[in-house]
């Protein structure tokens, strides 16, 4: 709702424009004058009125303003609209407009358009998100920086691996989106999920509808939402991974290590530079994970106005914010800046080492007192591996206890994230 | 996000407008404005550069859309919004507007200037709300009608008391809004929360601060969100409320006991009269609850951009929507119709009486064998207390067992509820 | 949290049974015997060791009480089991155990394996509760009753077909099942996700572990928590199908209509029949909705101890709750009570045929007068279709004109529905 | 749900020990006990009644165990509870026992009762953990370190200061208990709310009962949830406090500039030390404000079998994480272990003196010139105030310009904290 200024960062404008009231009211037409072909085809109304009704919508438009006092005393703009159609057409075709269906249906169809439209926006924009991070990844896959467990500095990977990890739940949530949209189908079933008032055409008529919007054709599912509840839940899976990726470079932004994006400044300290685009995911994506229970609100019964509704307030910004992350998430891979320098300060103190020295050490003094050893350098007062070296003669290679030594099996691991990413 | 049509029902313009580019905008200068006469009054910027900012900035507009590049690349509109007031002082007061004050302290006083306007239009909202349900309860005070507790027919009860019941939530939590209130404070803690740049002199311009915008005044709070997320908590109570009274109404609906509001018509079936006020006060109130987690949210260190922000596109949202879901039940209370007849058909039968009855049975025949007549009495084929005339020749006034006889207690409890009630 | 007595209702012992302390440490025993195993086919530890350890660990018992003081100091129980399981075994295999692999590898996988086991679990009693409901559908395909949208009666349906709409999200949410379970893989990442310490062998190790224990193989998912996510999301999806359920069932008790279960006595009310069944899977179904955005929470880094821990607190009890939900949605399904002529009330007055009027009519008349004759016919003293034949001598078979019409659309819709279920 | 070994750091025994089985039975025998007397004084009983059941249950156990088949019939425990409590009574008084209550009554005046005893036990935390941290924020008031803003580094403050900030919202929501607890009252309504069963001693039975239970009289609320959910928001409120202080306390352990608690060992790297009560703060918390939406589901009627039971799964778990959350919170604020030096490390570079340059040299060279300079210098070789020196010869007490010089206006933020402070 927050507009100029405060929302300059969350504002999406191209999926929000699929969700405007022109959009909306342009894909409600499309509906009813596919719904009119199909009805024509099955027998269902005189083949002229079909005909008459397809061409009559064609481009007409409708001013989605004039419907909502009728959507605000019906609680759904279809009555109104189909009054606007009707006034629009010829009048022997006029009353075949809408012909059995219930506003639900058109509703649910027109919106199922606009999320697949959506979809398809989101999934562009992940593709181009796990390609620039596989670039990142490629470039990078030499350069060592400190791996971090629970906040501790943990063992050295590679800045090639981290930018990988990043692209795993973009790469999985993408190859989630056949079956997700496999989902999103046409909606026809008539005042109470029947199709009396067209039988025994109801199918028919469903498969026609489908078929001339290129949507999948399954049973009415006025009150089964688990496709629409899928959706929302993609997104906050989706949101989930790229605030990982936020949070992430917030975190190395503070020592340095990899700074991105173009920062903000602040109105009294001259030296800062926020990091206002990975804020920006941050807030988006936890809005989107907060709505999303909104969608698990069950039904009543043929039809539930209140639940129903409620997804109407709620998806659609869903998917705006996920492609407003995402479009932030591009920002940042393309100009991701690690500072090799800074990276390495927190390995210089060999401490990340420890884990490799210990299952160094283990053949020679068995686990236990590797493991007591390498405590013990740790706490001394040198670098880790001269410290060992002090304490031990034991026959280990030292040379090859390097930060350098994790950069082959880093890089395999990237390239198994980057492989099950679909071409 | 989602406009007209689907959108109608969930609009609200008087609260939404506090919050518009325009009036956040506004807001924000007001405080500059304070500012700088406070800080001229504390001796921290030269009297007369307050009184020229002071001047300068009464009645300023600066069109919200000009700073939305600034806040984009800022992730907060201060830093823009100040460029553009010194473009439009005098060069001398120019450089004292913003003193030693971070964005901040400006953007939070500002939203706090416009959610206690927005808590003022709810409140008397809630007054009115409350005031119709009080009437009603009183005109309805001798129509009984059946209660009904885990969806099963209780006891009688009056229809004065069911109205009491629904004002009960509202007039607690109009209650709560003092204690709410007096948590929305000014904001003023400089860069880092210690007003260092205008040291010692921190505590006074606060001081001055909030008497110019007639806040209260209390330590900078840039990372202590409770009140932020006390005034979230307590939309979500107050929707709960009212979802109480709208879900009611929907079941009241179904059986024609009581109706209200302007039933929407069907697209395809004549007779209906759909509850849409009812389910769109269920729908914003759920949004609302819903919404409230996301402030919850802890804020980092000194400072939390992303946390910050998501407070901005929920908050605001979560009190337009409570405002409309106030309007949406005032316009229910306004407009209740019950129907004698029909809220008497569940009480024809007579289980409604079986506690009663139980009760009047005690005293002569002990506890369990009372209940155990009565039920014996209500599995039989006529109405109870006829029945139970048949089965027992105990000497109970029975004539005295009528649904009507609660009216009394039910008054009682209705006076009870409405007693709690601020003038 | 809470017990007997308030529990009572919400307990459910065979899925919360996997996740007790005894059967989370007897999966983690489990894993780090296949882990040995694995490693000494990929020749990372001695192949002897390998199998001293498998054969140590087989039906090896540690109490979990005993790992408690171990994990409140280390925030995961591994350390602690590690330890007892090194005392267990030979000095020369224990140095072996836990090779390479981090906590988090051994808690992962072994959730994973309880996890599984628990949709195991979920996916009996989903068939089971689609079979029931088919049997009712089928039993009940001639039982007209009263649609209801918006909570308004609608058309006429069967009894046969509401129950299919039952079914219908169980149906598609065990249809979800195989790629949710494709996404529950093995865990093996080692310290920060790269297996550095049993480089290059950690894809073989991972290979063989996923063999030993029958799970897919893929990339470590130290921070990639969308399986997991996923899981909870499905359980919330599931969720709120068996509350559309419930939620019917409440709504049909009220009138009679249809009961089920065995109904709850009242402590003060000898006639009322409580739908307690219902209630407490809208209970447990609202509270999995609830849950599931923790599992939104981002993971930092390569290991994030706090978002790690929530999903232990949160997705076993989600799934204990799903299967809680769906034994007591067997029970009503198993226990329905239609009453024929409760069911048919609401259609007596005829308003319900007025759609099915208004099509008749339509060809004769004109769709717009049509319309308005029924409108004014349901505003009469009389039911429906006599009214309309008073009204009009258009040549309508009035006879025609019944609820028993629907029959056979209902029958196909439900059909369709249970052609979805996978056999 | 989770046991052991999971979930030993989440475990909480005084405050769940509240609400186990056999902790509410007790309660609930305690609140028919105080009915039994409170009607006997008001004449809806015999008197010797009154006594007989007073005495007869006071020490009165029943095992919880015994109540959970009849819980699970009728969805309540006290029908069974009240069958045991009258087996456990002379036959003349057992008739009496629950007189005109409703089982709700009972439960929520024993959850109340429970509650109010959570809250005793929270508060005593809260206020241990305030005077903790009041005495860090004492002994560490001239420690200085860098503040962050948007995680990065902004001007210098000192850890007085920021361990006052995490007092902050501690001290608000102590300040909040005593409106909490004022909402915390007595429930007695009798079957449908209007207690007619003991009209017209509805309101003296309540009042004495309250007395009884030393707890607050006010109107039956059983659908007017507000206060259960005002505490569950507590909770949340309270927790999003504590979570801010483990937030920090994490961040600053990644520099080693503050440590508390004792660390985990991890079971792979010898030399980190896992910040678990930092994260395990997180964890539950987090829980605790994931969960308070459950408790906005509205009331339908008389009285909602489904969100009723909704609250005894949450709101008791609720308190007993924040309980946990606290006594860990306690734990770090005794264990806090500044390092001045680490502390110290990032203000080395002079870049958190540029405000405070910018503002010093203002006055000589304008706001606008002077904040270019420092931004120039800051991007300088040198640290910032060296830097400037050789940029200008402005005559700036360049002495002045030290972290140091924000103690007093440090210490006075922090004394303003503290003093909103109950003693």
């Amino acid at each position: 709702m927050i507009g100029a200024p405060l929302g300059a960062l969350f504002v999406e404008g191209e999926i929000a424009g699929l969700f405007s009231g022109a959009a909306l009211t342009a894909a409600m037409i499309r509906v009813e004058a596919a719904l009119a072909e199909a009805e024509a085809e099955a027998g269902v109304i005189p083949a002229e009125a079909g005909r008459a009704i397809a061409e009559g919508l064609a481009g007409l438009e409708i001013d989605p303003g004039a419907l909502a006092e009728g959507t605000a005393s019906a609680g759904v703009p279809v009555p109104a609209l189909v009054a606007a159609l009707r006034k629009a057409l010829p009048e022997e075709a006029a009353a075949f407009v809408h012909w059995g269906a219930t506003s639900q249906d058109i509703v649910d169809t027109a919106l199922v358009l606009q999320y697949r439209a959506a979809l398809g926006i989101l999934e562009a924009r992940a593709a181009r998100l796990i390609a620039v991070l596989k670039a990142a990844s490629e470039a990078h896959a030499d350069l060592v920086m400190a791996a971090r467990t629970r906040s501790q500095v943990a063992t050295p990977i590679t800045f090639g691996l981290r930018a990988a990890r990043w692209a795993q739940p973009v790469i999985a949530e993408a190859a989630a989106l056949p079956a997700l949209r496999a989902r999103l189908t046409v909606q026809f079933g008539g005042a109470s999920g029947a199709n009396t008032s067209v039988a025994p055409h109801g199918p028919a008529v469903s498969a026609g509808l489908a078929a001339r919007l290129g949507l999948p054709d399954r049973p009415a599912w006025h009150t089964d939402r688990g496709a629409v509840q899928a959706l929302g839940q993609w997104a906050a899976r989706l949101g989930t991974g790229l605030a990982k990726m936020a949070g992430d470079l917030i975190l190395l932004g503070r020592t340095g290590e990899v700074t991105a994006g173009i920062g903000g400044g602040s109105s009294t300290m001259p030296q800062k530079s926020n990091p206002v685009a990975a804020e920006a995911i941050l807030t988006l994506t936890r809005l989107t994970a907060t709505l999303a229970p909104a969608l698990s609100a069950p039904h009543a019964e043929e039809r539930d106005g209140a639940a129903w509704a409620l997804e109407w307030l709620t998806l659609p910004q869903m998917l705006a914010d996920t492609g407003a992350a995402l479009a932030h998430a591009i920002t940042l891979a393309e100009t991701l800046r690690p500072d090799p320098a800074a990276l390495r300060t927190p390995l210089d103190d060999g401490a990340a080492l420890a884990e490799a020295a210990s299952f160094a050490l283990a053949p020679h003094l068995g686990r236990a007192e590797a493991q007591a050893l390498v405590k013990e350098a740790a706490e001394a007062d040198a670098p880790l591996i001269e410290a060992l070296q002090r304490l031990t003669d034991a026959p280990v290679d030292w040379s090859a206890l390097t930060p350098e030594a994790v950069i082959p099996a880093c890089k395999a691991a990237a390239a198994q994230v980057f492989a099950a990413a679909r071409p």
